[in-house]
């Protein structure tokens, strides 16, 4: 048989070549991360986002278990669920949720819920179907730094909200940013606007309710009644006092917006289980996630999402929250307070005391590069310690002086020691 | 504030439109038979792909979850895991394979292999990070609906690869197949290839070895060295011999190939966990997949892999598959034989019997419609019976005259009893 030029060439190039629909390429952050970690011996690692080891609910999920596999008769579990995940489950959350926000109708909320691997994936479902290559999703700055690559990875332009110097949305800022977008003709490419709204990873901020309330008037003012998606990952983890603040759900300002609230039931119980869900106002919207999550993998694993039915029935959920609040409110104090004891705030650092979450945010003096490649990075390094370079955070100009510290998997001893190491570098540095 | 015209036509627009990178707009077939099979009391459905509830391991799974958590100092099986699954068990599944096919090492096979929400997310990566909307999959004739549906949505074009009468991929036919696409200039738009090479869903037929080289030869002819995709979902559900045909990971045919072999681990087992995997021999392909699964959820759940790791080494996986190959064989025979005793063969109709798998491929008469909206689709549900119609399995040129019937979940009289429903309305259409 006898190939054409055409042929030949084709066959002497790469075979696998990849296409927009399989995003982008990008510097896989996580993956540098943990090359780094595993080539580094004796390492405390502040980058991680693991979770507590030693509070992770093993007697709960053994309850949860025993009973389910207890009667042999009731295999149902280990069978296939539903692409859109059980609906006791699905129930029991917007139960749950209804609870917290009073204006919030359970049996409404139920219906646009769907459940998935982790609130990842209702973070990417949501940003698969609103966007086009070019389009802009409006982020908090600083913010979710996989959610960032994803976007990166899709294709689509982060524009941060603009903050003043508390680290607050700055509201008419925001409004001179979208009326710069209007002039240059970008309006329409604004998709949707996203933010983590409780103790957020990484700033461990939460956002107050006119705050909120604030971006919505922006964006009314301006005719723009695009999708919100508030991701509610750490809203369980606070310390001692729930936050006060709405979800966009009730808020007045967002009544009229498409709304996806996205949580995850195993961030603060267990994260091996991988359990997360998204909740939409918008028909048309939840539809199209879910007919992609029918590709994707058709449901996730109904034996997963039937544990944490257990343990929310049971109350083992709630049991384990007020475990973890005060052992992370400890956790927190051990990193906190070794970098206060060892100088930090005189070499001209500075953060806020979280009140719930994982992260510490660590501002340092402005002419200090904390990223991947810099000097400290390295010396950090050398020292035993690894943290996520706060550039990685934003959404466009990325400051180098900021630092997302986790104290979700050390021990209080270890943060200690981690924090001591941390600063010695930076005494280094001054 | 005032605003412009061109904003005011964009508040009144629906806010949420959709995207390309969103999937394409498609009949989801698989809500439309929930919905169907919910509507109609007292159905019997052929059509539903559950795997049989009385065989599900509820005591393994006991097993492997008090061996994991009846040891409270050990917790990891409940933190996070990795991205591109647990080590161990890639190690052991790697292991498994390479005893089937000796050919293959198992470190180098275990470097390729990437655990995955069921092997549908696999085949959803290797097609998301391949094509480019309007590229072409070559697929399997019959082909496996779910998947093709999912190239719908992401926009890719099926191309059936020809068979005989028999059902066998016409080497020849192919050939011309492949050159016509060149003449039309569009060979540089076939991406890869896809086939289901064991007890296939639909048609339960395996392709043989000289089958799957003779289409790496007409590729190969062509200079055309695509990735090929293998779904051996039902490999080990053979019923008394396993099937002979090695994989294209170790036929000399296919060396020079980007190989993607996707498994799952619990269809065979609890389907329920939802753990599949891919196998990548080219690592660029790999490195782009797992950087999407970064984003999808980076890592599916280390719980369930635990579990599946625990079957593996406990040997109470392949007790399981010995306890289910007999069961599906007599479910198998529950409806063949229902089917045969009632006379369908007299009335036109053929088939193969299955030597593995969970379905039986119908062939009607030419001039019989089965499709979703016919009369004898609708006659069906009105005889409390249902099926999933064989037009949806194909890529192209689909015929209307094929029926798939799961023995899968129903039980033997169940199934007998369907079986007499189904014929008892095809007499009514001959």
């Amino acid at each position: 048989m006898k190939k054409s030029a055409d042929e030949s060439a084709l066959a002497s190039e790469n075979p696998v070549t990849f296409s927009a629909l399989g995003e982008r390429a990008q510097p896989p952050t996580i993956a540098r991360l943990m090359t780094m970690a595993l080539e580094t011996p004796n390492l405390l690692s502040l980058a991680a986002g693991f979770t507590d080891n030693a509070t992770l609910p093993v007697d709960f999920v053994r309850a949860a278990t025993e009973a389910m596999l207890g009667n042999p008769g009731d295999r149902e579990f280990i069978q296939y669920g539903t692409n859109q995940g059980r609906p006791r489950l699905r129930q029991l959350l917007a139960e749950r949720l209804a609870k917290i926000e009073a204006k919030l109708d359970a049996a409404e909320l139920s219906r646009g819920l769907f459940v998935t691997n982790g609130s990842q994936q209702a973070l990417y479902l949501a940003m698969q179907v609103l966007g086009e290559p070019g389009d802009i999703i409006l982020v908090d700055r600083p913010s979710y730094f996989v959610f960032l690559e994803m976007l990166t990875g899709l294709g689509l332009r982060a524009v941060s909200m603009p903050v003043d110097a508390a680290g607050k949305i700055d509201a008419p800022a925001l409004g001179a940013l979208l009326d710069s977008l209007a002039s240059k003709g970008e309006m329409r490419k604004i998709r949707a606007v996203y933010f983590v709204s409780y103790f957020s990873n990484p700033s461990a901020r939460s956002l107050d309710a006119a705050e909120k309330t604030s971006v919505a008037a922006e964006l009314s003012a301006r005719g723009l009644c695009i999708p919100v998606v508030e991701d509610t990952a750490y809203r369980e983890l606070y310390y001692r006092e729930a936050p006060a603040a709405p979800s966009v759900l009730s808020l007045p300002a967002w009544a009229k917006f498409p709304k996806l609230y996205t949580a995850t039931l195993t961030k603060p119980f267990a994260t091996g289980l991988k359990v997360g869900y998204g909740l939409c106002t918008d028909d048309a919207w939840l539809k199209k996630m879910l007919h992609v999550k029918g590709h994707h993998d058709f449901g996730s694993a109904n034996f997963n999402q039937a544990i944490l039915e257990h343990a929310l029935v049971s109350g083992n959920y709630d049991r384990q929250l007020e475990q973890i609040r005060p052992a992370y409110e400890r956790k927190m104090r051990a990193l906190h307070e070794t970098l206060v004891r060892e100088g930090l705030p005189t070499l001209g650092w500075s953060w806020a005391e979280p009140t719930g979450g994982l992260y510490l945010w660590l501002k340092a003096p402005e002419s200090l590069d904390t990223g991947l490649d810099s000097a400290f990075c390295r010396a950090c390094l050398e020292a035993g310690v690894l943290y996520v370079p706060g550039e990685l955070c934003f959404g466009d100009e990325a400051p180098k002086n900021f630092i997302r510290a986790s104290f979700g998997v050390l021990n209080e001893r270890d943060l200690a020691e981690a924090g001591r190491r941390f600063v010695s570098v930076v005494r280094r540095f001054v």
